[in-house]
């Protein structure tokens, strides 16, 4: 293993004033975050590069320092004897094949104690989705809370099964609870209905949410057949193996649920979404869709009655004037209608792990960066 | 004038508990923000109108509470002798024809002695821009926030003028200094660009941001002239009797300064940015636009190449694989490129006063609102 240095490592509420004379930030006091990581797949990985890859601008730009405690799998943690920054962190990775075998490695270790073990800070939820339960994450997520961790998650599973009680044990801990990750990665969707339309009442929602269904359909389009998109999907790791939860509707069921919730602060579950996913296309609607000036797209959907709300997945074939109209392929955006504020629409953002990453690292800094 | 109640009004820093056991929210501590009103034009009483429609989902959501101590126009202020609700100076004011009229007027009453005589709160600045020395909202803006005020603006010409010095004000005394408003009205443009790619480099931003010189070259696609297109704006209230700021690109160029400064914590003024205008379309150019699948745009624009960024206003052919190609008649439109959440584009927004008072009332509620 190469070199690792891990000495003096300031301590977690320590505090140092820079000065940056040759920028335009002021005197800006440095703040140390705490991370914990726990899920160290794609998206935790491209979070930790991530993370290494912009030290330089969270720490000018944001007076934010983020270390690393501990890295939480399977059975057991990587746990660091002291806070150790994203590049250190990835250079004591490489020289491993899996993580029982890091030096840091300490089997059985909780998280519970983890949490208790330093000042608060925030806990990074990247397990795998699991929208049966919510498992493993819920557990993950309700002890960070409970301890005063702010929590940042790209796991949708969790919320989907217990938004209500999660957003309610981080409003009595006073802490953050955020989700960009979880609701269409790198675009996005949560951050401008909670913030940018702010005050406005949205009362209808629509969204390209799955870039898996939507690569699909853009190719039916082409006069592909559902089963060879399926396959070039596949072929180019846009969909999985099991691709059921995106192509029976499930995956944008989910996040319009979120973003329900959130925006509608309500307590709705996947009971209350009228899902349909694109494995059975009726054919008159692949024929309008074909159509000059037409396209067929699966949108999940929000619209109020008075006071009720719809949550709606479907098949619905938009024409060119639709601001979602343009986007194809693994693309996605997102349509706000709003009393105040008209109409707004945001389109893309990466899909990727990296993509993933950069909503993770989004909300940390904003969760500390104020104004 | 219509009997106008106030009495036992709670004092500024009063605060009290309030239990909305119905709904999501958890108990909520109410605040109280002060508001002062400079420029009582067609914002500052769209906003007013918009703070009393909203005062229920101000309270109940964000646990605000807006009241307003004075509203300052040239001469004097209304000033009221407890802090008013917007219905109740909404109801004061209905039966007044001019300011100077009505029973709260004090005649020569100065800013500065409203700043001092309460507990700050916002500062919200709605003069007509000037954006040639900033006057006179520039002395406002100072003058707030060195008295430790908050402020949110719809007005462009401070900040084009002296964008370093308030910002460096603004941080010095620990205060917010908001400007949605100012940059593209409901169209969010800096929120995305600073909470929603908090953490992404952007390299470039294309922009349409002026919905007047955006209907005049809409109309000229459809094949009309550009007198007669510009005359239909003025029309239809869409263009000013005066249209040079817009025709002739100032108020794109405003627009792209302000974004460029804030965005890349620059300090450039109105001579970095290579302007264009409208006035004289080169014909190849209006050719060009008139193709299928292509159309001519004015866009603001900011670029990178290596640690120098550029400032232009320039129009544009765009073909429809561009994100901003549908944004057509007073549409707006902006697009950021980053390094790591790849392209996103925002469209739509309200342009009118309706939608810039929603833009001021949406940076207070994110000025306070900090989960």
């Amino acid at each position: 293993m190469k070199e690792l240095s891990i000495v003096s490592l300031p301590a977690a509420s320590s505090v140092d004033r820079i000065n940056f004379s040759a920028s335009f930030e002021y005197n800006k006091i440095m703040k140390i975050i705490n991370v914990i990581i726990v899920g160290l797949g794609n998206v935790g990985k491209a979070f930790l590069k991530l993370v290494h890859e912009k030290r330089g601008l969270c720490r000018k730009r944001y007076g934010l320092d983020i270390r690393f405690h501990s890295i939480f799998d399977l059975g057991g943690a990587l746990v660091y004897p002291s806070l150790l920054r994203a590049g250190e962190i990835l250079e004591s990775l490489s020289f491993e094949t899996s993580m029982s075998e890091n030096s840091f490695w300490r089997s059985g270790f909780a998280l519970v104690e983890a949490l208790e073990s330093i000042e608060p800070g925030v806990l990074v939820e990247c397990t795998t989705s699991n929208i049966k339960d919510g498992e493993p994450g819920l557990t993950h997520i309700r002890q960070a809370l409970e301890r005063g961790w702010h929590v940042v998650t790209a796991n949708k599973g969790p919320l989907v099964v217990d938004f209500r009680g999660l957003k309610g044990r981080a409003e009595q801990n006073q802490v953050a609870l955020k989700f960009s990750g979880a609701t269409a990665a790198a675009l996005p969707t949560l951050d401008v209905a909670l913030y940018s339309l702010a005050g406005a009442d949205i009362f209808r929602v629509e969204g390209i949410l799955n870039g898996t269904t939507n690569f699909i359909l853009t190719k039916m389009k082409e006069g592909i057949g559902y089963e060879e998109a399926l396959e070039e999907a596949q072929a180019k790791g846009i969909a999985e193996s099991d691709p059921s939860l995106d192509v029976e509707g499930w995956d944008t069921a989910s996040k319009i649920l979120l973003i329900a919730n959130a925006v509608l602060d309500k307590d709705f579950t996947l009971n209350d979404v009228k899902v349909e996913g694109i494995t059975t296309i009726p054919p008159r609607l692949l024929r309008h869709g074909m159509e000059e000036g037409k396209a067929l797209k699966l949108l999940g959907k929000i619209w109020k009655e008075g006071k009720k709300a719809h949550l709606e997945v479907a098949l619905t074939v938009i024409d060119n004037s639709h601001p979602l109209y343009g986007v194809d392929g693994t693309n996605k955006g997102i349509t706000f209608k709003t009393d105040s504020m008209d109409s707004i629409t945001v389109t893309g953002g990466k899909s990727d792990p990296r993509g993933a990453g950069a909503a993770l690292l989004k909300d940390i800094i904003n969760i500390y960066n104020k104004t």
